[in-house]
């Protein structure tokens, strides 16, 4: 999905409203910030070795259910990274989608960390994989050893990076297939809230009861400031991430102040209010482009909103002083049509996106 | 420097005074976390395409008179790591102190970034390395080209691993024979504000006019939340260096609030400020230890103080609630005689040190 | 282009003639083993400080008519991936066609060598890539810094692996776009000699005249017992390749045994002569089966025959003796049709290939 | 071990006698030459899936009396750095002798291959490691996870660079003290069969008995043309070796030239029978040097000679002749005395060596 325009960036800073770019050009949810400020009393041990800590990472074990290992990051980017190296060998094969976010937007930061590590990228409409796409992949990889990488690990993304969701018999059936070859399973879910919010199942029945072994588990896009969780499904399977994380420079020193972020986030169902918040304002836009006659592209299951419009709407839209990025996509439906001159935008809500600002963008497009 | 045993553990949060355990077990100071709430207003771009990231790259030129190519990061593991990775290839060495904090604490930092570069660790007392040993060391390289690594960088820490502080001729001896053997100059500036505070010299003067090529200027442990920037003083030398902090996962995606970390501790003389009083605590505690009959076993020039006690007195000091780390040290000086039993304690103080717990300290062991 | 099945390794030896699997299932061409002899009077400096070796870096630059930074190593994988690691930073992105050997069969090679960097897969009938297909997937490659891999290199196999050619207003046409672009042009010459033999071309019209940078030069395949070089046609791009090529295990102690097996195979055409040999096999074999109507997928341009015969057919053939692999490719002509049930045979000729073996074999699948 | 100047490299190929620059000057021994040609038969699959590969991986398994898992290589530093980051993390660390061939020979071979682990230079006269100082050395490694490399192997060269061996008793030692810290024993040997020539003890007792888990064995040294091994004890731990050796690009395409030289080598005690005239010739020129009044520095118990003249004998040898390295070594014993402008020569004996020119050596030494 590669980037054909930034709209909007002349004034880099951008307080006006109508901003769709990104969940990240949001600030910090004012409860963790409030969080934050209480988190800033009295001496405490860094890197992790303090109570703070350790009750997080206990929290988001009883949260999946499952006693896991879990490792505090600042980025995402971070913790998908560390997450496949840890999974795969430097000669394994990490399949994915192909406009998954770890192949087009981390500038190599798998192979980086993997030490050479080789991403497979699968085609799949709305940018989720099926099944049969990834069977078919797998069977490429037999009898050739040792000339070929070795399959070693599944990721996706949950919401994926078209906003559409893997329901847990999905997953269950990807998983299957992954583990049946030998590989792991890791789902990158820095919109896993978002995701959660949408679906009638638990964090356990999203994760590992459907075969996932290892999650990126994020806050930052939810409303954190900086904050993202590996999360281990099987501790055994987390020997020495610890070494790993603190020899890539992600183990933060005052580190309670990550931990504190996720305790707040996590509190009292606030990640999910704050998701609901999110997917509403995307399915009200998705309702509203539909009914001024521009149906999104594919399903709206969480946050993000793609859809064709022709270049002069496009234009009206910037000009009023919407933010989106302008995307190409190789994971159109097969039996779309785009009008030659259409543009197709990717439209962004987060938890501080407010009704206003959908509805008067719906209305541009309207009055086109 | 090994680390014998951590004291106070048992309760891993310390509410109480008496802790000298590190600087980062402080936590943010004041103005910086008011900054923080303050930048959370609105949308803004996120990666550092903000109007906030751009102004504090720049001012951070301006404080060294300089047009300087600045990488904002969160860590100063990160910091290191990135920087002398772009200035040393696969097959480099860089030649450091043997108890610097990146041969010792950062779990082979170095050598991840740099694809397998290798450190090489020279000694030299209170940690601080000698011009002649670098010397003597280079001359170890030459004549056995390609079996050798091949010399690339010098890193030295200032403040050093043992608080104390190289002179802008001392940075200028040792950078003369760098750069005359075709290495790069890595200066490790975790502590660069406390050396600052204490000497009588400009940015520019401690840095590049001295030949420091790369600047890891850190904001942490002087008062910041997680803010590090690595400084090439030659941008020429940074080039693609924005693609090596992607991939490493540390361009935080929220970037404003790393940036507006720095605009605070920059501003107005704040990091000097703090500096000073983490360093007066530092002067109050080892004036009082002098006193007492015990002498730092070596200068104490910035935050960090260095001295031997009897174990007897270790041992009240842990009973009274004082937190630091006992370590073991081959830099001592060649004419100190460590008395057999003596603990060898390494006090930090910070900008959240307060004079109560500094004469508390120096009692304890006063009466012992 | 994976392996669908191997024939005939029941017995992994295989003395029987009809072996079209591969061209390194060859031994060694008689004039290099003799030499290989006489070079092992005396005594003689290892790792390449011999005179012998000092020739033969000279006799390369001779040949292609430039002075030439010349490494010799002992495998195609290692030549192949030292090469593109040293023209490419661990984020960059490699170009090459999908079915390329680096892709499909070097197990991750220069993923490993190149720290991380990332392999693009470009289609391509008969296994070249067309300037078009290079265009449009850079098209792709601007704008999104510092979240993209950035182009850094381009990599083609000359003969392909398809056994196809490209001429050198082809290569030129490719390496004009890669230039324009930042990126280096790497050509992978395990059969070079195969296309130049087939080419009314000299050695530097055919490289760096048309734009390649650096060659990885086969002798191997061609006749020599294991003997690679990686030729920079711009000494200065080879800075510190020796170290690269010593840390990774590639400087051979004995070096003259590497040395003047490269001295044997270009003495008074002795490249040019294996290669034409093996060429005439593979035109003969071309031509049997197509009177025999089975025409190649492909043009056979060096020593390679792609052909589809039905499955008995396949079977009549492997029952006889033969050996090859049965293959899959989507590199097939688009207007190509598969018939149900046939299978793709991958035919290699070599020096030691011998008109007989050829006869035998169309006459199996003409009489099928 | 610095080199300090090279000797008679002005011209580079040296037929004249008295070589005793490197083992590696010599070329290969005729027996094994001999069965390099009559390999040259017939078509054999490629990559060491032929015949031979697999009878010589299983007469290396029943020469240490266990079924073990071997990887041919065509260089020691191949095999060194394959074994060593096969049994290490990428945060680990290697201890090892400091003027060990992988600290001072190899460019960072293993830390490339290994991702950047880090090697621990330990102290040791005649460069042997005692086992006091490896135990003391691992006492620093404990209680600061994760921010310290985490001790994963013990490598040690036998015969050691110094030429001195190792008994059995003392590797059990060693191993048993590396065992009890998690980490796994590799030995580097490069001139194994010189060890064990000198000792009363089969290969099973120089090795896996005595705690080793994995061994670089050495052919070329000995007298193969390029052949190496890497032998795991337990072929558990040799787990996807093949794919870390082909991605290396250390897996020979005519991997029969590999096999054979290895059959030949072992076949019917050629290999001892090899290493004892080395072993004999060194011991000729130690006996001839101490009677002359230079007694080596160390025990001579392989084929190195280490000795210390003064520089105008030295400069007579050079004269004459006489091809050698001049070193600088931090592992002489503690109460030797080198006197002033004596020169240390490295003085290596090959299966080529024979008695004149260690006696015309002698002689000019006598003589001066």
């Amino acid at each position: 999905m590669a980037i054909v325009a930034r709209r909007g960036d002349a004034p880099r800073t951008l307080p006006d409203p109508m901003n769709f770019a990104s969940d990240n050009t949001a600030g910090t949810a004012p409860d963790i910030l409030k969080a934050l400020m209480a988190a800033n009393e009295g001496f405490v041990l860094g890197y992790g070795n303090d109570d703070l800590t350790r009750s997080v990472e206990l929290r988001i074990g009883e949260l999946f259910q499952r006693p896991a290992a879990v490792f505090l990051v600042p980025t995402g980017t971070a913790a998908n990274a560390l997450a496949l190296a840890h999974v795969s060998p430097p000669w394994g094969a990490v399949f994915t989608h192909r406009e998954a976010h770890i192949v087009t937007d981390e500038c190599g930061a798998p192979e980086f960390f993997g030490g050479g590590l080789k991403l497979i990228g699968l085609p799949g409409t709305g940018c989720k994989i099926a099944p049969k796409t990834l069977e078919d992949a797998l069977s490429h990889y037999s009898g050739h050893a040792p000339h070929q990488v070795v399959p070693s690990a599944l990721s996706f993304a949950q919401a994926s990076e078209g906003g559409t969701i893997y329901r847990p018999d999905e997953i269950a059936a990807l998983a299957e297939i992954a583990h049946r070859h030998g590989m792991k399973v890791h789902m990158d879910g820095a919109r896993f809230a978002n995701a959660l919010a949408r679906l009638n199942a638990s964090p356990a029945e999203l994760t590992w009861q459907a075969g996932v072994d290892v999650l990126s588990l994020g806050a930052t896009k939810g409303g954190a400031m900086a904050a993202e969780a590996v999360v281990f499904f099987d501790p055994a399977l987390a020997l020495q991430m610890g070494e790993r994380r603190k020899r890539a420079g992600h183990l933060l020193s005052k580190h309670r102040f990550l931990a504190v972020q996720f305790q707040a986030f996590l509190n009292d169902g606030l990640w999910l209010r704050l998701a609901r918040h999110a997917n509403a304002m995307a399915d009200r836009l998705a309702e509203g482009l539909a009914d001024a006659g521009y149906r999104p592209v594919w399903p709206v299951d969480a946050n993000l909103v793609f859809v064709a419009v022709p270049g002069a709407v496009e234009e009206r839209l910037r000009a009023a002083g919407a933010r989106y990025y302008v995307r190409t996509s190789d994971s159109l439906p097969p039996d779309l049509r785009m009008e030659p001159g259409s543009r197709l935008l990717r439209l962004v809500t987060s938890f501080a996106t407010v009704e206003d600002e959908v509805d008067r963008f719906v209305e541009i497009i309207r009055s086109a």
